[in-house]
C-alpha cells in the first residue's frame, strides 16, 4: 500500500459514489455555475451570522450528496472535514446536524483532499463501507476572521484572491459505481520565507510542486500518465510560479495539462483579483466541475492537489513566515466508463 | 476491521515504540512529574511568544519519541497532530521543523486518540512503517486565546479547568517492542445544550459516555476486560457525572476502574479548580505515567478516552451551546510483557 516514501496505493480503489456541492452569489456568476447541486443568492443563506451560513453550506453538500448516493445519515459511518475558521466551528457544527462520528482536520486549504486520502485510507483498509469527506468555505466569514470584514470595503492588492462561498462533500464507499480514488501522496510543509498573506498562491506554489514531484517519484510514473493535474488554489500567480518551478526541475509537466481550481472557478472580469481560493474551492471544483467531466469522458485520469497555506492572523502579526502543504490525490474513471 | 458502527480492531496491533513528554512548570510540581522526559522551569522556554513555546513543547516531544525509538528525522514517515490554538500553528510550524510529510488534526483536547486511531488505522493497513503522533496545548497561550490572558489576574469559578503546558507524542511502527494499540472507537458530537464554557467537564461527560459504551457494543466486551478506562480531561466534575450516567445506564464500570487524566496530573492544593485540561493532559498523562505503568505490569489492558469540546470563543458569543466529542483508544501490553 505504500510506495516509496509518502505515496498511499489504495489497491482496493474506493469509489466516489456522489458529491454535493453548494455555492454562493459569487460562484452562481462563475465559469462552473452550471456544476453546482445548489446555489444560494445571498450570503446570509437565511441564518443570522456568516459563520451559522458557513456550517450549513458543509450541512447541505452531505446531504446532497447522501441523497444522491441513496444512503440516510445512519449509513454514513464516518464524516473527515474540516474549514478555516478558528477551531472549525463550521464543519464540527455540521457534524453535530449530520450525527456521523466525526474525524475533524485542519489543513487550512488542503483539507479537501487531507480528508479524501484519509478517507480513502479507510475504506482501502476496511474500516468502513460508507464515508462522507469534504471541505468548506464562506467568503464574508473567513475575510472577517483573517482580513477585515467585507463591509469595510478594504482594499486588496491584485496578488490577493477571493475566499469561495461554498462547500463539497464526497461519499466514499467500498463498492458502487463512480470513480475511484487511486492513490494519495500526503504534503509537507514548505516555507519559502514569504510573509505576505496577500499573495497566498506565491507562497503555496513550492508546496505544491513539492508533492506533484513526489507523487511521480514514489509511484514511477510520468506525468503524461494525467490527462489533468490541478492545483486547489495557487490563482494566477500561483500557477505560474508552479509551471517555472516545474520548467526549472525539468518536470514535464506541460501547461495544457496543468489547471488550478482558483482559476477554473470565476468569470473573467469577476473582481477576485489572482483568483479563488479556500478550503471550499477545491471542493467544489473537484466534486462538482471535474468530477462531471469525467463522467462524460472528458478526463480519464487526474490529479487533484489541494494546496493550504497554515498561517494564522497571529503568526502574521507575530513576523512568522508563510508555512503551506499541499496533498496530492489521484482519482480515475472506472474501467468500462465512457 | 470494522466492528460494530464505529469501531475499528487493528489486527496488526501497531506497537508503540517510544514515547516523548514534554511539561512546564506547573506540571513540574504536579503529581506525575517524575513521568515526564523533560520539564521547563518557565512557561516562556526561552521563547519570545507563548505560542513558540507551545510550539517547541510538540517539537520536543517528537524529538523525545524519536530519540527513544532509535529513529531519524527522516524515518518518520507521517506526522498526525493538534493543538487548540487558532489553525492549529503551534503544531503546523513545529512539523516545518520536523520536516515529516503532516496530516493536521483539530478534535481539541480529542486530538491525542484522534491521531493514534488515525496513525494506528495508517500502520495496521501497511501506509507506513513509523508514524508520529501527538498533541499539545500551552497554559498562557491558550488562556489567551480562549478566555482572558492569565497576566490579566482573571477569577474564575471553581468548575473550571487548567490547561495542561505540555505535549506528548508517540512513535508507532508496524513491528517492534511496547504496548500495541488494539482498537478505536471514534466519538460523533454530542451536545447537551450546555453553555457554560467554564464547565467543560460537564459538557464533555455525556459525549465521553456515549463513546464508550459504544466501544463496549462494538466491540461486544465487558468492561471488566480492561484493568483502566480513563478519560483526557472531565476534571472531578465531568468525571462525577460519567460515573452517574454510567450507573444510570447500567453501564458495570466502577469508580476503581475510571480515573480521568485531568484529576490525575496534578498534585491536592495545586490551584487547579476542577483539574487539568487542554489537548496535551491525555497526550502527556497517557504517553508518560500511564505507559509506564502498562511498562511496570500494573495496567495490562486500557481504553483511553480523549475528550474534546469544539467550542470557540465566537460560538459562545454567538450563543451556541457547547458540541463535545470523544474518541477511545485501547491499548493493550505486548504479549510476554511482565
Amino acid at each position: 500500500m505504500l510506495a516509496g516514501h509518502r505515496t498511499w496505493i489504495f489497491d482496493q480503489k474506493p469509489v466516489i459514489t456522489a458529491t454535493g456541492t453548494v455555492g454562493g452569489p459569487f460562484e452562481a456568476n462563475g465559469m462552473l455555475a452550471d456544476d453546482f447541486d445548489l446555489l444560494h443568492e445571498d450570503l446570509w443563506i437565511g441564518q443570522d451570522s456568516y459563520e451559522k451560513a458557513h456550517q450549513l453550506l458543509f450541512e447541505e453538500a452531505c446531504q446532497k450528496a447522501m441523497e444522491k448516493g441513496g444512503l440516510r445519515k445512519d449509513q454514513v459511518q464516518f464524516i473527515l472535514g474540516g474549514d478555516l475558521i478558528n477551531q472549525i466551528t463550521p464543519t464540527s457544527l455540521a457534524c453535530r446536524t449530520l450525527g456521523a462520528p466525526y474525524l475533524g482536520l485542519f489543513g487550512a486549504c488542503s483539507t479537501s483532499m487531507e480528508g479524501l486520502a484519509l478517507g480513502a485510507m479507510i475504506i482501502n483498509a476496511k474500516g468502513a463501507n460508507h464515508v462522507l469527506t469534504g471541505a468548506s468555505s464562506h467568503n464574508a466569514a473567513v475575510e472577517k476572521q483573517f482580513r477585515y470584514p467585507t463591509e469595510y470595503g478594504g482594499q486588496k492588492p491584485p496578488t490577493s484572491q477571493w475566499t469561495v462561498t461554498g462547500a463539497g462533500a464526497a461519499l466514499l464507499s467500498g463498492d458502487g459505481k463512480g470513480p475511484r480514488v487511486t492513490s494519495a501522496t500526503i504534503g509537507r510543509v514548505v516555507d519559502m520565507g514569504l510573509t505576505d498573506p496577500f499573495n497566498m498562491g506565491g507562497a503555496m506554489a513550492p508546496a505544491a510542486v513539492d508533492t506533484i514531484e513526489a507523487h511521480f517519484i514514489d509511484r514511477n510514473i510520468e506525468p503524461s500518465y494525467y490527462d489533468l493535474i490541478v492545483t486547489g488554489d495557487l490563482g494566477e500567480i500561483g500557477h505560474a510560479v508552479s509551471l517555472d518551478l516545474f520548467k526549472k526541475h525539468q518536470t514535464p509537466i506541460h501547461e495544457t495539462q496543468y489547471k488550478d481550481c482558483g482559476i477554473m472557478i470565476y468569470r473573467k472580469g469577476q473582481p477576485v483579483y489572482s483568483g479563488g481560493s479556500g478550503a471550499g474551492c477545491s471542493a467544489v471544483v473537484t466534486y462538482g466541475h471535474l468530477l462531471n467531466q469525467m463522467k462524460k469522458g472528458e478526463i480519464k485520469r487526474m490529479l487533484v492537489v489541494a494546496t493550504g497555506a497554515l498561517l494564522s492572523p497571529l503568526t502574521f502579526q507575530q513576523g512568522e513566515s508563510i508555512p503551506c502543504i499541499a496533498h496530492a490525490v489521484s482519482i480515475e474513471a472506472e474501467e468500462g466508463d465512457s
